[in-house]
């Protein structure tokens, strides 16, 4: 069961994007499990990909084709079902055959085609039922079918997620939307599983790799279910040119300040969708921590706390075991913490002052504010003046259920 | 249900140690929560404690007696159902009231008492019941009695840990005999839950430091369970001089290496059975790094596999989805790892040779292994000459029950 409301479709259409999805029967038939974007002449690219060192064939080949050819990228293609990672030599050229029958379908280069695959990992990719879906999915293509495309990407999701924001630029109204997959193996180091976030204003390429690396940092980089980092993750952000606005040149342009606002909008969005969507979640909680000497050190002790077991247990069961939240600020290795200055707060509940129980505090209390669907733990560190936030999930039964079933 | 056998009770008596157990009623009516060792007069002592900055008020005191007396401490009193952690200064004075306690009933010294306390964090120690169980403990002192004292410092552990090693010196044989407790909050960083470790060996105190630093690095700080260090963690060492056996005065003495050796395995055998019956656990499980470029690198991808929550879920499921170790090795955080070089194996099957799915490997042969109750990780850095084991568990359906109910 997701938490909070769900994305709200359809999308605004960017002008210069198609969408196309077919179902290829990569895992299992009758599932939409093909997606091409198709982007106008012109457009540029901008991507963060996984730090995971065994990142996917599809990862390398698309940050090799995005290094050739920022501007020249017409073509973004994603299978689930499989992640073609862990597949060594065969699996490089598995992605490459899958990039040049599209590109000779769309009459392009074949590093115009930017490949992305999610799914089971280490088993080889069926490239015929991937190629053999690409007609379907080019006679699909239409500029509204942003929900379909999000419904194409999805594995263990339960519900599509996607975001849009317009902005004005100049007399110019321009859109930027977005779609993202999650739901588990999600501690993204530089980008989530897959975000593809269009717009249809004209940015200069240093400008939009500027965006997209700042916008990724402060959402899909704060957000994690199990700490498990992907071989898969990518954002990627497309920039088509085509609503006509003024073209932003510079990072310093008032527009690209607007623009990025959007951008960073609709990936927190898309993030916290992901986190609402989480594997057998039930909660969606909010890790504030405060008055940090660092920012290093505030994320240590949010993430110390986000994946804690212990604490996602106790969330799952509504349960004020607030012990574990401190218990995991201990040991985020903070040099010279002075614990009995700590303060914890379970939404507008007052838990631990001075780094024991507040004296006001009662169980009643602390088992209400746990019951919320949606919880904020902010955490005081009482050493100085920087911060962190970072959202995540509860630990279920059903997401040991998901994972334990996941391949059979 | 643990994995594999349960310890072999009766242990071995350690001369000039006695255990006396009783039911106090600190949380649970009827159950044995308190657990008194008395130890001969000339015993030595040398503990290592948990790093978790809010370590628990006994861990506090116990540090402060054992530096002001290490020589002089005559009782460990261990109670279970409550932690007294995150109880701030309260918490430091009902810890120092049961020594205060315990010392009067005994005729010794306050600083002669080690207190130790697992169970619930956060909530106040009721003093009455611990000092009210006293008498009875103290009535039931026997140097017979590990079993019982195993059985009364277990809180969710489902059975007793115990270990024990003869070794001889000069013409004396002397016994090493330990007992621990675990169960959960299980990632040690200096020691586990609660361990205590008995030799009737005489010792000088800086050898006998030095055993217990190394013994403890070899096993309590190999083993995790679900990443989460304890507020509380302790684990004790005495040495009584009580065999007869002659002085060992320096590391350097042969009879220092015989006994270290012995006193590793009561530790590691304690260590192994904490895992064995983890929360939850279904399987034992043995993670070992080697041909990696340092020892610290090796803990790192070691802990990345055995911590990760979708490995645990595999190993759960008996799913042989290597995949997933695959992933938690790429995000280990091993600067310049080549990946292309990497092997994976499970128990005798190789499944990933030169960084891909080994030609020879067949999903028959990986469900085989997984289907084992105990099974062996093996993964090859193929960079250095260094290497790292760590033992864990898989994560259950009983894990998530367990940690969701602790307190209902």
């Amino acid at each position: 069961m997701p938490v909070g409301a769900p994305s709200r479709f359809p999308l605004a259409a960017v002008r210069g994007v198609r969408l196309g999805v077919a179902c290829a029967g990569i895992r299992k038939p009758g599932r939409r499990d093909l997606v091409i974007l198709e982007l106008a002449p012109g457009s540029r690219v901008a991507a963060r990909f996984t730090r995971n060192a065994f990142c996917a064939a599809p990862v390398a080949v698309a940050r090799e084709h995005l290094a050739a050819a920022p501007g020249g990228i017409r073509y973004l293609l994603v299978n689930t079902g499989n992640a073609n990672a862990g597949t060594g030599a065969r699996g490089m050229q598995d992605a490459r055959a899958c990039c040049q029958e599209l590109a000779s379908l769309g009459a392009v280069a074949e590093q115009a085609v930017l490949p992305f695959s999610t799914g089971v990992i280490g088993e080889p990719l069926p490239v015929e039922r991937v190629t053999g879906g690409m007609p379907e999915a080019l006679a699909a293509l239409d500029a509204e079918a942003w929900e379909a495309a999000a419904e194409g990407i999805m594995t263990t999701d339960t519900r599509p997620k996607g975001a849009s924001r317009r902005v004005r630029i100049g007399t110019v109204e321009v859109t930027v939307s977005g779609i993202a997959k999650g739901a588990g193996m999600i501690r993204p180091d530089m980008a989530t599983m897959l975000a593809f976030v269009a717009t249809d204003a004209e940015v200069a390429q240093p400008v939009l790799d500027g965006i997209v690396a700042r916008a990724v940092d402060g959402s899909f980089n704060c957000i994690t279910i199990d700490g498990d980092t992907s071989t898969n993750d990518a954002c990627v952000l497309v920039a088509t040119g085509r609503a006509g606005a003024p073209a932003i040149a510079s990072a310093d342009d008032p527009a690209a300040a607007l623009l990025e606002r959007a951008v960073h909008e609709v990936c927190l969005e898309l993030a916290q969708a992901i986190i609402r969507d989480g594997e057998g979640a039930t909660k969606f909680v909010t890790v504030a921590v405060s008055a940090g000497a660092d920012h290093a050190e505030c994320r240590r002790v949010a993430y110390a706390v986000a994946e804690s077991p212990l604490v996602k247990t106790a969330l799952f069961a509504s349960d004020p075991n607030w012990g574990r939240i401190l218990a995991a600020v201990g040991r985020a290795g903070v040099p010279g913490l002075e614990v009995g200055r700590v303060g914890i707060r379970l939404n507008d509940v007052v838990i631990v002052s001075n780094g024991a129980r507040d004296p006001a505090y009662t169980e009643a209390a602390g088992q209400r504010a746990m019951a919320a669907e949606e919880i904020l733990i902010a955490i005081d560190l009482a050493r100085g003046a920087a911060g962190a936030t970072v959202w995540t999930t509860d630990l279920s039964h059903d997401y040991v259920r998901i994972n334990a079933e996941y391949r059979t």
